[in-house]
């Protein structure tokens, strides 16, 4: 574990972890007419003639604002947006050391779904997607699902879409392993920012057997208490015979549960032996999963994975998020879909067919050098399936993808190494 | 003149003029951990229990807002958020190298006055201050007020207070020479951002002879033309007497007239022919001022001063900017006032007495070395002003503030040099 007083004194250090620089140096007086007046109207007047090219004269197509209200910081709740400002500034240096993109922390003074959504809009000339984070549910539902209706550039929403890819690549991978099919019965527990990401991904994927959980039992059709426009979405795409399960019914012969809970200690040892043969348990929740990876072995499951960074199999958006970003600014992207992410989660999941066991479902973000390829694999994925959707406004090669997606995140890696290795 | 390719063409290599980068290093997975998830936990925690340590755990103590709805972007007019961003990146590129300040451009599609100040109050969690620019006026008035009442960081506004300064910091030089006081006659042509803050910053100062032009003529209590709540407030602070004064004969015996019209040859020789003993002409309409340099000498002017580079005398905004804003940054200030610019203006001002003539009146933006020192000095100057005014979060000495300025701007200095100079 990390000891507080280092990551205090770190963050002290250094006054946080991520700044402005110049993409260009200025030398001279001729330099600033260049970059500054008089030189920049030209720059200006080209634009007005046509907006989109400031994704060509402006840093615009790299950059993303990472827009969060605080309420739902980590394990932490509604901790405020200045608290927020630590991680988000810790996802913005994320974002640029894995996918070479120039994420902005943007954290703001309003909880209000409304003033939320306006301020995206307002903030849409200067950026080429957003990335949503922390905002607690289902709020955050109804401003991805608005903002994303009202602006021309992709909405991300890590904490939904990002699981939501990790997640899937290590089922599938896992699902190979035990001999599980599209129709093994999945129980997910919690419908939050993760399980509603999850479960819809999940669909999307073509599993059909599934069941959510929330506070109040099982999500189905009809069911009056604690239900939005959301649940009742779910309902549609899961329990399809509308059954009122118990947890312990559901739990009976399912193939795969998945914890999303938010709650240290959900998923108990008898629930694992419940379980259908080879069962296979994800117990996300961070920083305490629902169960330990080493409990849910010892309670006879198959296949482990936990949001843990010192277990096996740990479910970390880190290889997703970076990659699915860049491919979404390479091939300047009017929205996300659900087909860019499955298309994402197969590259992570073809990522470690050599190695594939038990133990191995998913890369571990701390293979670095795996990492870089997997951040360029996915933005190829993502950028193609984003150009064969119509929702891109730049048309290129696979491979051009990939090349330029390796040369920006090179850039940094170049960057990282001139400022800090003296 | 820059040539438009050259202009075009640079833009174009970088795709723009800004990026983010680490303030630290990410090498392995410990850093990983200390920087986001779990030890960042830790970090917002901290600001979670006093929201002011987001000063200290990260880089909200150096980051500014550039806020700008497009609508008077340069000479350009209303060209859109999205052709502004290329001269707010030039903007930010400026602060981080003559300021050490870390400033994101942030073009907003609404140019509605109350969304506007709305999102000024929604990012300030994230932000240790706030840049207006290129905002029309006299919206751009209104925002500044309401901004500055509901906010508790100071609202910079460039075109404003910039403006004022530099203006303020040659006439107190050009007076010296000509021998003028503060009861010598001033014509400002012009009531827009410029016009407004360097009269205001004028008569803060103690010139108590002023006369405002607008399109409407002088600007008096009573008229009833094109009036609003701030040219209400220019006509109690000049124009004592309340005259009803024509261009000719305001101009007659005027000791200096001052341009900020956006009219390009709108001081014609005549005009300065008809002015007191040692006319001065502050001509400072940009690209192309109310009369050339050249002309306003030949017709007669003592002293002149325009808003051209090629020319002497040039009133430049940036040499006063960077260091105002670096020393409201140093101190944590809650708020800019008149008496804040007034130092500064006094600091510029003193700054060029060694060589101090009637060409060069005012520091040039070329002189990189003066340039960094004059910097430090505003800062200094600004942040202890200040504290004097308890204005300011936190106490330091003058000597102190000038050595944290003088690091953050050579911090800058050496990463420019780490990064272009391979």
């Amino acid at each position: 574990m990390i000891d507080k007083k280092i990551a205090l004194k770190k963050h002290l250090q250094n006054n946080g972890k991520v700044e402005i620089t110049g993409k260009v140096a200025i030398r001279n007086r001729e330099d600033l007419s260049i970059y500054y007046t008089p030189g920049v109207a030209y720059v200006s007047e080209e634009i007005k003639k046509n907006k989109l090219l400031a994704y060509e004269y402006t840093n615009k197509g790299n950059t993303v604002a990472i827009i969060s209200d605080g309420t739902r910081i980590l394990g932490l709740g509604d901790i405020g947006p200045e608290a927020g400002l630590a991680v988000m500034e810790g996802k913005a240096l994320l974002f640029k050391k894995y996918g070479g993109v120039d994420a902005v922390p943007m954290c703001i003074s309003t909880k209000k779904e409304e003033d939320i959504i306006k301020f995206i809009k307002a903030i849409e000339p200067s950026i080429a997607a957003v990335n949503i984070e922390d905002i607690e549910s289902p709020k955050v539902f109804r401003i991805i699902k608005k903002a994303s209706e009202i602006s021309e550039i992709p909405i991300f929403h890590d904490d939904q879409y990002g699981t939501a890819v990790v997640a899937l690549a290590a089922l599938i991978n896992a699902f190979k392993i035990a001999g599980k099919t599209k129709n093994s019965k999945i129980v997910i527990f919690g419908a939050g920012s993760a399980g509603y990401g999850i479960t819809k991904l999940l669909n999307f994927a073509g599993y059909k057997n599934l069941y959510v959980f929330d506070s109040e039992g099982v999500i189905k059709k009809g069911r009056k208490k604690d239900m939005n426009e959301f649940k009742i979405e779910l309902s549609k795409i899961t329990n399809t015979k509308n059954i009122d399960y118990s947890i312990d019914d559901a739990i009976n012969g399912a193939d795969l549960i998945i914890g999303t809970t938010g709650k240290k200690g959900y998923f108990k040892k008898e629930m694992i032996r419940k379980m259908n043969k080879k069962p296979i348990v994800f117990s996300l929740t961070n920083p305490e999963p629902e169960i330990s990876y080493e409990d849910a072995i010892k309670a006879g499951a198959y296949i482990v994975a936990t949001g843990k960074s010192n277990s096996p199999n740990q479910v970390n958006n880190i290889i997703a998020f970076p990659g699915i970003m860049r491919g979404l600014l390479e091939v300047r992207a009017k929205k996300i879909t659900m087909k860019m992410l499955h298309e994402a989660a197969i590259i992570i999941a073809e990522s470690v067919k050599d190695k594939l066991n038990r133990e191995y479902i998913i890369p571990s973000a701390s293979d670095e050098k795996k990492f870089f390829e997997l951040s360029v694999d996915i933005a190829g994925a993502v950028g193609i399936s984003a150009i064969k959707e119509k929702n891109a406004r730049t048309i290129l090669t696979h491979s051009r993808i990939k090349e330029i997606a390796a040369k920006r995140i090179k850039h940094y890696e170049n960057m990282e190494r001139l400022l800090f290795d003296q």
